[in-house]
């Protein structure tokens, strides 16, 4: 069964790979899943049958069958358990990668997405400027001690997973800002994730609905 | 084999159970795992030897063998794949309860600890009260849209599970702002939370800490 997932009809990145449908094109990619889009637009979002799929009105939803899913972490976890690729098989290697899922969206995005939306929703206020270094202290904080960790490793703990993934999407986030070219091994790291041939399909499947070509994944 | 889990030596909310090793204690008391505690201070935290088991430098984390996990997430998570009574037995209704751990922690949790945080790190700043109101429309916005869902179920998705355990622990943030009574279901959902068995042991656990009691969970 070909899994359909939802996607921004107009992206506020316009396509440089920043919408959380990425993760799970990403995902899906990575282990060879063909897949449906479906794009909805800022209106349908809030419609009440987009809010069955998706209770906050937001993309990426996933359906699969009877089954709806959403939050990008638990749809890639779910690709990530029925399929070979993105989590090891040893169980106490795979409850950390799942660590890092959780620790890329719930310790390293959050000060990311407020550094970007103050940019978006604040930059007009009389504090934006003031506010800045609070701001930018709490991603550094957060890159600080995840360079530690990575150190020269390829990836956060063996082999490619699904942590690595989530991680990357995060801090991908920040590319435009250069914040991330002030760590090196989290810049190469990023840059690994993107030379994977997954992500660039992903990237450019995604692309491409901007693009006007065409918005599947097969 | 007993696991091991970290928490505040002083915890800054003084044992109201909102610190997030209160999530693993409510977890492994829903399930009946007994579970030995070690606390650390603010200072251990940094130190090397903290930061090989956590390398953001916070609790909880978790040992079990050789086995070391944190994110209060991937933890519940694995405590809930392992024993009954924190997941579902049928995929579907699986895969939608740990839909509803990623929603609480990267959807809901995050409006809701900026809020938190700009108390704690911004009150003396000339900018708090005028930016108050962005702050608390972003929590409105998810609590209606969360008490829209929820509408008048008991549990967010048919029985309780470990996507509510996350998503209760982290709306009781929000218990002493007051503002929680205004979604009469949300209230009423929290309230059967904090009156399960095992949340009761946990809170009385962690609270126990800070009375100089004892530190055991076992």
């Amino acid at each position: 069964m070909i899994p359909i997932i939802t996607a921004f009809e107009r992206s506020p990145d316009r396509g440089r790979g920043l919408a959380r449908d990425m993760r799970v094109r990403w995902a899906l990619e990575e282990v060879g899943q063909p897949y449906d889009v479906r794009l909805v637009s800022f209106e349908e979002m809030k419609h009440p049958a987009h809010l069955m799929l998706h209770p906050f009105g937001q993309i990426p939803t996933y359906q699969e069958g009877d089954l709806t899913l959403f939050e990008s972490g638990a749809i890639v976890l779910h690709i990530a358990e029925r399929h070979a690729g993105l989590l090891p098989d040893d169980a106490n290697a795979r409850a950390r990668a799942i660590v890092w899922m959780f620790a890329a969206l719930n310790t390293v995005e959050p000060p990311i997405v407020e550094r970007g939306m103050a940019m978006l929703v604040e930059r007009d206020k009389a504090w934006y400027e003031a506010r800045q270094p609070l701001l930018e202290d709490r991603v550094h904080g957060r890159l600080g001690e995840l360079s530690s960790r990575l150190g020269d490793g390829d990836w956060l703990d063996g082999a490619f997973s699904a942590g690595d993934l989530m991680m990357m999407s995060v801090l991908l986030r920040l590319k435009s800002s250069g914040i991330l070219d002030e760590y090196r091994n989290l810049a190469a790291y990023v840059a690994r994730g993107e030379a994977r041939p997954a992500y660039k399909r992903a990237f450019d499947a995604q692309l491409a609905v901007y693009a006007g070509t065409t918005s599947t994944g097969r």
